[in-house]
């Protein structure tokens, strides 16, 4: 393996949703509850679909695809000072893959219905992974500059990126 | 957007574990309680790990380098009958994306110490994101068929994939 390997990835589906302005599109679903979306995978995907229904909660993997070039230091929409840009989720990153954890109402052939989507409307999906709680639950976690943001400064900022 | 459009990605890191058979690598971090490893983040990204060290667990992206080619349907480890693969966290997968949360517990200079650790010594890592509760947790999810298997099945099965 060595700096210069490169993966290929390709779009398995694409992600609806009502958020088609980058500026004012929430940054995490935590801030988008309630707001529908529909990830429409790809008839050549489908198949892997069975079994998911029984999972309230999916991870999405997308690509940021209006996201361009990156910067190792960013200002986080939560705060005033920059900040690593490994200790944020901006989408302007090295490799510009993004990762939200949806509500899954339902599922209709290809279609997931899904609820708090903080996702951009039209952006290519890449994976879906079931939330497992044996696997994925984290118990009292420490979140760094996170933790120095109130609720309200969170909930005020949340709209805005 | 297109289904011929495609993505490239690049390693930005190297993630180092005790993990060298992947007939025997746990198939989560769960499973993989206290299993030391080490990230080492290539030079030219190394100044966006700063700020990184408040955050006690860290969502890592990386390439599942061993992984060919993919099944749609697949036989979970922990399952006797096969499942859509988007309800498994299987490598093989049509974007070939792994993603684990591990706990953080050190930085020095470019080097991640990270403990839970379930990845292939050597796999090419993607993405660091920090684990933050409020977008990341989920309270009371189900599970899907992961919902009928007992913790004493999975802790049994949890080494073997």
């Amino acid at each position: 393996m060595s700096e210069a390997e490169a993966f290929t990835y390709r779009p398995i589906g694409i992600i609806h949703s009502p958020h088609t302005d980058p500026e004012a599109t929430p940054v995490q679903g935590a801030f988008a509850r309630g707001v529908r979306g529909v990830v429409e995978v790809f008839p050549p995907y489908a198949a892997g679909l069975k079994d998911l229904e029984g999972f309230s909660h999916v991870y999405l993997l997308y690509h940021f695809h209006l996201s361009c070039g990156f910067s190792l230091l960013v200002k986080p929409f939560l705060d005033v000072v920059e900040r690593g840009l490994f200790s944020t989720r901006a989408p302007r990153r090295p490799n510009a893959i993004g990762l939200s954890i949806v509500a899954l109402k339902g599922i209709e052939g290809r279609t997931l219905h899904v609820e708090d989507v903080d996702i951009l409307d039209g952006t290519p999906l890449l994976d879906i992974k079931p939330y497992v709680k044996r696997f994925d639950e984290v118990r009292n976690p420490r979140c760094g500059w996170h933790e120095g943001i109130d609720e309200e400064t969170a909930a005020r900022c949340g709209g805005r990126k």
